[in-house]
């Protein structure tokens, strides 16, 4: 017989870690459906070619395809929910005249490398229709929200925002190897290989290149020193509409966290399909974002509605690691083992239900009970009789 | 470019579908838990044997198989979470001396012949370490209670049980293809082939099997007639088991539904790891079986535990189906739609959602606002100054 194993990156969750991630996927799609967001569900697998045309590189290269054996065609696990998201308001939506909200929750899957987590738990929301700045506005306050609700101090997290424009506008004046090395160099913020990759650009565009890595910090310092660059007047713009967000998010989100927001405008990791405003929130012990989103004007006219979009997927394990990091436990209910003559407990643990508590019946078999009521996270053991009796007394 | 389309077997939920799915998942994980049964998560994907291992044939022919493209390894997507969690019961959790109670919720993956639904959601509970008869009526006790959380008259449901012990005995006296045309005989209910199929049998076998078709009914009639036949000790108990279990269930069963219990000794069809009681629950408008579950006492040894088990998976597209014949509504919630200024009306949308009231801001865009509010459920417009002067009015 082979090893009892699972493949690479996919994991179980026991009751006590399955309890911490339900309990935050429940909070937040509790806090997108306050915002006024409708949860959908989406299949695990779809066509390929039609997920893929809601896919950057990155999200293509990432999706695990395989044949379906029952119609043989090529379909692809969902790395990322938002090119579903984006063909069912294209679609079946598609007649919805004005802006759409809408959330989810469940698995995406991805090729990580060798290593790293391919099996990812997110829950998100997506907002179809709405332009800059309202609906950046929006989903900024979503963010800070968030990060709000997830338990962990608020000196702890940080929101940080950007915009494609920038990179993008830089990245647009080389092609080939050049710009595989520019960006790569970008995405590791190696200021020295910046300065190298960007030899090659015309000599206007190496200034801008070179200061991309350093556009990084508070957001009045960070865009009074993209502002001082002589940028395109596409850039100009998204600076604008960067700053007007900034402002108008001031009503809307936390004081002590809008003082903590960051700006960085030279990052150009992640899906490619941002258009805008790009959103990362973090918090101390995660040891990646966790939530990410931004602005996708291009994707839903993919599937046919040409219409600006913004979302943001939040990864529950990074938010699980940091209430770990927090020392906050697990969400645990009280429940009680019904010990006693088999019909006794059994109608003891049902009078327990009626009341509201999570009862179970003591099937025996265990040799040492108290330990196996404190495995299981029993709170308490109660004699179906003195329940039966009214007379109950934890033990 | 290719059509926007889905492969064959699976499908999207809009919102108000997608809400009824969750009500009826929530509230089916409600119960499970209730009862003392803790949640946990499986990944969507397995290594393909190590799945097998606890699959019978119909289940190993209805895994959808691939190849990781990281690993290299062949992998299946789950067509069953009770492999999963036998897995977990006798590894991770192989050392809790005592029973196991845990239930879980997600798609599971199966190829239905060409056609017919391939992503099924389901939510379950699994009862490790506990044999006949006890962990028998805790689970019939457990199928009743979500047949009666359902929110469909308990006249529009019915609970089936049986005992897989009679058709094994019969089909264990035959091999090859004349085994297969009896279970195909008996799977179908086929008097006549199975007659036919039975001739192959030894003479006092043929009795037995021509009987097991009519061995359908109410519990006193279908366990007497199954009593006048000669079967073998190992069957006699099974109708002891079940005798027992029937009796001891009056108990904890709702009487209207116990009522309405009925027996079927001939049915074959399902997974084949069954080796007891099995339990089957209908509900009027359902195509198929809303729960269906069953003994496994050989299963969790194939993982390296010796435990009884049992348990039963409902599925959750059945119950939505016969609520809609039920003519019950999804659940909604409340939501407002606020107009106005935007300042004010991201202010006053805060404002409601502190009363706990779902809010959204009217971004604009729609040409006709009522009937955006219509089609996206909104169940009042408020105008934001209105809000924020404490002076609400819907609209």
């Amino acid at each position: 017989m082979t090893d009892i194993r699972l493949p690479a990156g996919v994991r179980d969750f026991l009751p006590r870690a399955a309890a911490r991630r339900r309990g935050l996927a429940e909070r937040v799609l509790g806090l997108f459906e306050a915002w006024g967001y409708q949860r959908i569900i989406t299949p695990v697998y779809e066509c390929a070619d039609v997920l893929e045309r809601g896919l950057g590189d990155a999200g293509r290269a990432a999706a695990i395809r395989f044949v379906e054996p029952g119609s043989g065609e090529v379909v692809a696990l969902r790395p990322d929910f938002t090119p579903q998201v984006a063909r069912i308001a294209a679609t079946r939506l598609g007649d919805v005249d004005g802006a759409l909200r809408l959330c989810y929750e469940g698995a995406v899957h991805r090729l990580a490398g060798g290593v790293g987590q391919r099996e990812v738990l997110q829950a998100g929301v997506e907002l179809i229709g709405a332009g800059a700045p309202d609906g950046d506005v929006e989903m900024l306050a979503v963010a800070a929200a968030v990060l709000g609700a997830i338990g962990v101090d608020v000196v702890e997290t940080r929101l940080d925002i950007g915009h494609g424009a920038l990179a993008r506008a830089v990245l647009g004046q080389v092609e080939g190897d050049a710009h595989d090395q520019l960006h790569g160099a970008l995405a590791r913020k190696d200021r020295a290989g910046v300065a190298r990759a960007a030899a090659v650009l015309p000599a206007a565009w190496r200034p801008l290149a070179e200061a991309l890595p350093r556009l990084w910090g508070s957001p009045a310092d960070v865009l009074a020193a993209a502002r001082a660059l002589a940028w395109p007047a596409e850039v100009t713009a998204a600076l604008d509409e960067l700053t007007a967000a900034l402002a108008a998010s001031r009503d809307v989100i936390d004081p002590a966290l809008h003082a903590r927001i960051t700006v960085d405008l030279g990052e150009v990791r992640g899906f490619d399909y941002y258009t805008g405003l790009r959103i990362a929130g973090y918090a101390r012990g995660a040891g990646d974002a966790v939530l990410r989103g931004g602005r996708y004007d291009a994707l839903v006219a993919r599937y046919g509605r040409d219409a600006p979009a913004i979302g943001l997927a939040v990864d529950i394990e990074a938010i699980a690691a940091a209430q770990r990091a927090a020392e906050i436990a697990p969400p645990t209910a009280p429940a009680v083992l019904v010990i006693g003559e088999r019909g006794e407990a059994m109608r003891a643990a049902a009078m327990l239900r009626a009341q509201g508590v999570r009862a179970a019946v003591d099937l025996g078999g265990a040799g040492d009970r108290a330990a196996y009521a404190r495995a299981l996270g029993f709170t308490s053991v109660v004699e179906a009789r003195e329940v039966l009796a009214g007379t109950t007394r934890s033990t």
